[in-house]
């Protein structure tokens, strides 16, 4: 179906409902948020329902507190209403909130995920767009909406996010082109990374420190393992979620070739990432330990002692690299 | 003066060489081989001299060693030419190659610095562009030459680098619509991002871990010390130079109020930089401590005893907090 139509479905109907994936990340409240908007200013009533309270992260959004926002509500919105789902690849990544999903008279279904087998009555799928904020922006040509400027923040934080800062591969010609659009408004670009990129939790902090003081070098440093222990998520009061940019860091260290990443799970039982920079295939380190994976990106585990287990790990890098 | 009157007159000239400020930083690398690669396409003798070898971490540009690529020639490489200088805000930038711009039979001052006098016979300063990169791309569009995916990948990395990642303020929407047509071409971002962004030397990385170990916070944690020492410098191989972005790490902590930033410059005596995020104005406590600044960042000296001049600055922060 083309966006065209979907617009067009869109302008016959009064009553909508918009539902994003769980956990929604900042292409999902964006892409959300910028809808509700668009919706708003063609005089439609329109109502987002979030699986959890939203992420204190985006609290800065001009539109998150403007429209019916609600985490699953008691009473249902709208007797008879149009469903929009947004950047959900799979209709269960709408939790609870599937039964909202099918009671509705009409479904739409709006993604960038290639995996995205169209579960809707009508389903708009393009894996070309970096983010489901593109799509949103071209959706609202399409239904004639003028842009402004809160709805330029919400699908500029939606496009900043899904393509990790313009950096991902994701990212093309036609993503810098409808940002050049967005920054005809006000947009404060800085500000917005400070937010969605910069910010870090004092736990987190306390966590990378007890990474980077684990680190240790290998055959001349090519090697690098980085190491977190059961006691250092207690102590720091992180969880695993915490990792997130960790083995990167060790990573992108100049002349690091294979970065091994070691977490204690549970007490004496390690899970471990292998990651390769080079042409170094870490799935071959990964299968002898019971592992398995890709090239650039294995993983195994360690059972029994852990000394023992990378001393075997490291001779087996040395014999290869 | 017109960036098509530029156009115009390097039409009319043969032999070119360009230069840019020392330190070459990515918009002075990207632009100048961007611009080497433009003039050849016009069948135009160029030569780009740099001050120092170019920074290793912009070798994997396709330009670098295509061209006319010098550091101080000991001859001269033309009998006559027209020089370029490109991004460099006052001529005593250009260093010991102030004599090969004096010597030239004409010259000209490409620049986005609103600093920029115009010292050259021909100039053209326009502060709202982000980079040089940019201009460079209008003015290649005024020779009538075309864009190809050198060029583009050469300008991409002048924006990026000067944009912070399309982050600053300088970013607007004429940067990303001209990076729209770049990546019309294939640039590869992610590879570009990680080789100008995040890549970190094993030296950097452990004065990064000593600047965490150091961490301490004050007062419910709105208030953050960041300490390093001359030994850390020492045992980590590290220069003040390596000391970029740290401040940053402690000030992006959530709910962290004022970072405050300790070098010890020699054995002990201590400079210290002072970052607010909210409105307390840190320019009143370096005042207090003679030194000044503005009121988001300022600096002061710490002489005689450490711990005595951290209680005191922490307590006059405790005052007024």
């Amino acid at each position: 179906m083309k966006l065209s139509d979907i617009a067009g479905i869109i302008e016959k109907n009064e009553n909508f409902i918009i539902l994003t994936h769980f956990s929604a990340d900042g292409d999902a409240i964006g892409s959300s948020l910028a809808l509700s908007l668009i919706l708003q200013k063609l005089d439609k009533e329109v109502c987002i329902i979030f699986e959890e309270e939203m992420s204190a992260m985006y609290s800065f959004l001009p539109a998150a507190s403007a429209y019916c926002l609600k985490t699953l509500p008691q009473k249902p919105v709208f007797g008879e209403y149009t469903v929009i789902s947004l950047d959900t690849g799979d209709i269960s990544r709408l939790g609870e909130r599937q039964k909202i999903f099918q009671k509705a008279a009409l479904s739409i279904n709006i993604d960038h995920h290639h995996t995205n087998q169209g579960y809707a009555d009508h389903n708009f799928i393009d894996s070309t767009y970096s983010s489901t904020g593109e799509i949103v922006y071209e959706l609202m040509l399409e239904l004639g909406t003028e842009l402004d400027r809160d709805i330029s923040m919400c699908i500029y934080v939606a496009i900043v996010t899904d393509t990790g800062g313009f950096k991902h591969g994701n990212t093309n010609s036609r993503t810098h082109l409808i940002v050049s659009e967005l920054l005809k408004f006000e947009v404060d670009t800085s500000y917005i990374a400070m937010q969605v990129f910069d910010k870090i939790t004092k736990a987190k902090l306390l966590l990378m420190r007890r990474a980077l003081d684990s680190l240790v070098f290998f055959l001349d440093s090519r090697v690098i393992v980085m190491k977190i222990t059961k006691d250092d998520f207690d102590d720091t009061k992180t969880q695993d979620d915490d990792t997130e940019g960790l083995v990167e860091l060790a990573r992108n260290i100049e002349n690091v070739e294979i970065a091994v990443f070691i977490r204690e799970s549970k007490q004496d039982s390690f899970r471990v990432n292998l990651r390769s920079n080079t042409e170094f295939d870490v799935s071959e380190i990964a299968a002898l330990m019971n592992g398995g994976g890709h090239k650039k990106a294995a993983g195994c585990n360690f059972k029994g002692d852990y000394e023992k287990n990378l001393a075997i790990l490291i001779e087996e890098i040395s014999k290869r690299i």
